[in-house]
C-alpha cells in the first residue's frame, strides 16, 4: 500500500523515541514509512525526499532529530506538506534541539511537539488527515474515549491503595 | 460564510500577536472567527466552544495565551480537531508560556509553533486543510514561492548596498 | 469520614511524589481523598470534581502534574477553594512544570510549592485550614517543633562525626 | 480595625507591584497592614514582625522579594501562619526571587504566585481565609464571576474588531 | 577581484549585525562578498551557493542566522569549506540561535561565535586563511597589537577618572 | 597613600558598574586603585598586574567582567590574594559572565558576588581586610546598622502611604 | 584549640560535599567547627550562631545549602564578619542554590563559590585570613605550588599515554 | 614528525572526550600532540605553550575545559593561530563550559563547537588547514563522503526493521 504518512528520523539511533509513532499508525491501519536521513550528512537525500513527497501521496511528514535539530525545517522549506517535529533529547536535556525545531522563521512552520513526543506527533498527523476523512475523525474519536477509559480505571486502582495510607 | 478556521486567543491583549494570523486567512480568502476566551476566567465558554467546533464546520483551531498558557492543551482535550498553539510572550521572554504549550502529555498533542508566531500557525493550518484540498495546496505552493521572490528581491538590493563599504 | 482535602495527581505514576501529602494528613488525623485525574485525557471527570469539591466539603485541592502542567489551573478555575500546586519532575527537571503551574494569569491563583514538593503542599494545606482552627492550629506548631529537635539530634551526630576529621 | 494580613516587601522600590494586593483587600474590605522589612538589612525586625503575627490576629502573610529573595521563606520559617511568596523581577527575569522563593526545603512550604503576581497573592489569601467564613467565600464566588464578566464584555468588543480584518 | 570570503545572512534585517564582519575584511583588505539568503525560504539558491562556493575560490563562509538558524549548519552540510556560525539575537535573548548553530552533530562542524559576535566572525576567518599565508599572519599580529594599544590608553584616561573619586 | 585594594575591569564600559565599589572605599577611606586591563587583550598586563600585586602591598582584588568573563579567574591564577569577581551584565542578562567566573575548577576560587554587584564586592573586600582590623571591624559594624536606619525610614514613609489605599 | 573558622550546613545531608572543606583546613592546621543548622527549621539557633561566631573568635564562616539556599544570606545578615557560600546541587542541577545565594541585595553580600565547591570554600576562607597573617600566606602559597605539580605530572603520563594514539 | 595540531585539555579526565579528536588525526595521518595544561592551575605554562605554538610549527590549537572553561580564551589571547573550543560537560550540562567559551568579547575570537565535540573540533582544525592545502582538502572530501555511505547503509537496515512494525 502507498504510505500517507513518512517517519523520517535525523539517525537511526532516534528509533527507540520514533517507534511509538510508528506503532500508533499500525493501530489505526494507516500505511507509513520510516527512513533515516540526515540534514547534514545526507542533504541530497533529504531534498529527494522532501521534494518527491506529495507526489509519492504522502499527506504529512513527521520529523524527529536531536541537537541543532535541522532536519524538520529543512524539509518543511523544500515541500508543501505539514512536518511535524519532534525534539528528541540527545544533549542539554533536549533544550537544544526543541529551540532549533520550534523557533522557525515567519513563512516555515513546523509543527512542533514535546520533547521525545513522537506517539503525540503520528496523533496530530492523524488530525490533520482527518479534517479531510470522515471515517478516520471516527476513529480517532473512539480513540481519545479509550484514553479515557485507561485513566479512569487506573484512578480506580488507585482508590484501592488509598486506604492503604488510612489504615496505616 | 461559515469560518473554517477559529482564532482564540487568551486575552484581548494578545491581538497584537494574533492578528497576524487573521491576515493571512484573508489574503487565502479562508473564512475565520477571531474570539477571546481565558482557560481560567472563562472555563465554561471555552468548554462549549471546544466541544461545539467541529459541529459548526471548523476544521483546524489556532489558540495563543502567555504565562501558564493552558487555552491550547485544554481546547485540544476536548476537541478531536487538531489544534496550533501560540505561545505569547508575556513574560519570562515566552519561555513559560512556550513551555506550558508544548509538553503536552501523550495523548493530546498541541502543534506548537514559535514564540509569537501567530503567522506561522496560519500558514500550518492552511497546511492541514490543504492535505485534502488540492486546490488549496495549489495556493499554498504560490504563496510559498512568493516568499522566495522577497528575499531574491532583497538580496539584489543588499548587492548595492555592500559596495558602500568596499568603497569606504 | 467526609475528607476534608482532596489530593488528585495528573496519572498515576505521580503516586511516589504524592503520597508523601496522604502520609502527612495521616500524622495529622485529617480525613482526605485521593484521585488521578487528567486535565487533558478526563476533562468532564475534572470539571464535575472541580466545581462538586466545595459542596462534597473540600476546603483545600492540592494537585500535582508534570509536563505542560493544567490540572491545578484547571480546577482553580472551577473552584473558589485554595488550590495548592505541585510541579512534578517528568521531563526537564521539572521546569515544565514548574512554570505551567506558578505562572497563572491575574484571576486565578494556584499556590505553588518545589518540584516534587508534596510534603510541603500538605503543610500549606494544614496551615490554611489552621487559620480558622485553633485545634489544628496548636497541632501544626508541635509539628514544626519536632522538625527543629530531629535537625538538633543531627547536628549533634555532626559533631561527633567531625572529630574524625580532626585527627586524621 | 484589626488588620487581617500582613503585606510586607524587601525593598520600598516593590512597593508598584505589591499594591495590587493592597487594592483588591480594599475591594473586599479586609483590613491589611504594609511594611517593608528586609530579611537582610532588618533581620531583627523580620523576627518580631514574623513572631507577633499571629498573636496579633494577622491570619495570612504576603511577603514580595526580588534577586535571592529570602523574605517570604525566612518568615515562614518563624510563624505557623501561611506565608505566600510574590517573586519580583529586579534582576534575572525574576527568575533568582522565583526559585529562591519557590523550592523551599521540606518542612517550611511558602505558596508562590507568578513573578510580580501580587494581585493573584491577595486573591489567594482571600481563599484561605475564606475557607472558615462563608461571607467571605460569598463575596469570592461573586468576584470571580465578575472576571468572566469583564472578559465576555472584551470577547465582544474582539467581534467588531474582527470586521475590520475580513474588509481590507 | 575574487571574494576569498563570503558573508552570507538569513535575512537582510541581520545586516546591521553582519557588516562588522565586512568592515574588518576591508580593514584587512581582504575581497569578500555579502549576501542574504535564507535556508527555509531559499533553499536552492543556498544549495547552488553551498556547493559552487568552493570551486568560485571562497576560502572560508560566514553565516549568520536568527531564531531557528539553520543556515550555517545547511551550508556546512554541502561544502568543505570551514562554515563560521554567527547566532543573532532576534528572539529569546538569542539562545535559540545559538544551540541551533553550535549543537552541530558529529560529522559536520560549524565554527560558532559569541551571539551577534559578527566582528569575531571575521577575525577568525582571516586567522584561518593565515594558517597559509605568512603575510596575512603579519597583518593579524599587527591588528592584535593595534587592539592592545586602544585598551592601554583607554586605562590611562580611566587613571584620570579616578582621582574625581578619591576627591569627592 | 598605597592603595590597599585593587578595583580591575574588564572594559572601560564596566565602569558605570564598578565605580559602585570605588564610592564605598571613599566612604571607608580606604585606599585604592582603579584599572581596566583585558584578561584577552592585554594579557601580559593582566599577569604582571596580578603578579605584582600583593608586593605593592594590595590586600583583596576586586574584577570585573563580562560575556566570557575570564578576568577574574585568570587573576586568581596568578596571585595568593582573594579574588572577588564581579558578573556584568553586557549579554544575556549576565548569565554568562556568572558562570564564567562562579564556576571555577578545585583550586582556584573566586568569591563571585551578584550580577552588576560591585557595591557588595567592595563591603565583601571590607569584610576581608577586617578579620585582621579591629578599627575596620567596628566601621563595618557601624556601616551595616546605617543601613539598617535607612530601611526602617523607608517603612516609616511607607505607612503614610498605606493609608491613601484604605480610603480610596 | 579555638576554631577560627566555622563549616555550617543547612542539612546533614550535604556532608559529602562540605567535608572537603573540612579536609583543607586539616591540611592547613586551623582549627574549625562543623555544624548542621536549618535556616528554615532551626532560626532561633542560626541567630544565635551568627551573632555570637565574631565573639567566639571566629574569622570566616562557610555555609552550604541546597534548594532555595537561604543559609549564606541569612547568616550574612546577622554577622559583619565574610561569609562564603556553597550552593549545594540537591535539585534543578544546583541552579536554585546558586541563584538563591549568589544574587543577594546591595548591602548585605555572600562570596559565591560554584555549586558543589566547597574545596574552593576553604581556599578562599585561608585567602582571606591570610590577608592579615604573613606565615598563613607562605603555607598557601606552597599549596598554590603543589597543585602545579600534580598537573605538571599528570601532563607527563599524558605525553606516554599519546604515543598509543599515534601507532594505532 | 613535528606536530602541525596541538591538542590541549584542561585537566586528565577530559581525555574521554579529547581523544575522539586525536584519533581523527590519526585517521588523516596528521601529526598532533596532546597535553593537559590548566588555565588556572599552571598559567605560565599556558603562557609558554601559546607564544610558543606557532614558532613550534603549529597550525590550530584545539583546547577542551569544563566549567569556568578560561583555557581556550586565553590561548587564543596569546597567539594569532586560530583556536577551536569545546565545552566540557562537567557541571550545569555543560552550559557553564559552553559561555565561557562562546561568548569571547570582540577581538579574541574562539571556534567553539559542541558540548563534549571533540570530534567535529578535529574536522574544523582540518578544514581550516585544508583552506592552503589541495591534497589535504580532497581527503576532507572523501571522509565527508564515507559519512553519508554509513548513514545510507544505515537506513537500508532501518527500512528491513520498518516492516516488523507493519505485520504486528
Amino acid at each position: 500500500m502507498t504510505p500517507k504518512v513518512s517517519i523520517i528520523m535525523g539517525s537511526t539511533s532516534d528509533l527507540g523515541v520514533m517507534e511509538k509513532a510508528a506503532k500508533l499508525f499500525d493501530e489505526f491501519e494507516i500505511p507509513f514509512e520510516i527512513n533515516a536521513l540526515s540534514a547534514h550528512r545526507t542533504p541530497e537525500e533529504v531534498e529527494l525526499f522532501a521534494k518527491g513527497a506529495k507526489n509519492r501521496g504522502i499527506k504529512v511528514i513527521i520529523a524527529g532529530a536531536g541537537m541543532a535539530a535541522h532536519l524538520p525545517g529543512v524539509i518543511a522549506a523544500m515541500t508543501p506538506l505539514p512536518v511535524i517535529g519532534v525534539p528528541i533529547n540527545a544533549s542539554l536535556s533536549g533544550f537544544d534541539a526543541m529551540l532549533a525545531i520550534l523557533q522557525m522563521p515567519p513563512g516555515i512552520p513546523v509543527a512542533t511537539v514535546a520533547v521525545n513526543g513522537a506517539l503525540n506527533a503520528a496523533i496530530l498527523a492523524v488530525q490533520m488527515m482527518a479534517t479531510g476523512d470522515e471515517l478516520l475523525m471516527n476513529k480517532l474519536i473512539a480513540y481519545k474515549e479509550s484514553l479515557k477509559t485507561k485513566i479512569v480505571k487506573a484512578n480506580q486502582e488507585l482508590s484501592e491503595v488509598k486506604y492503604n495510607f488510612k489504615t496505616n
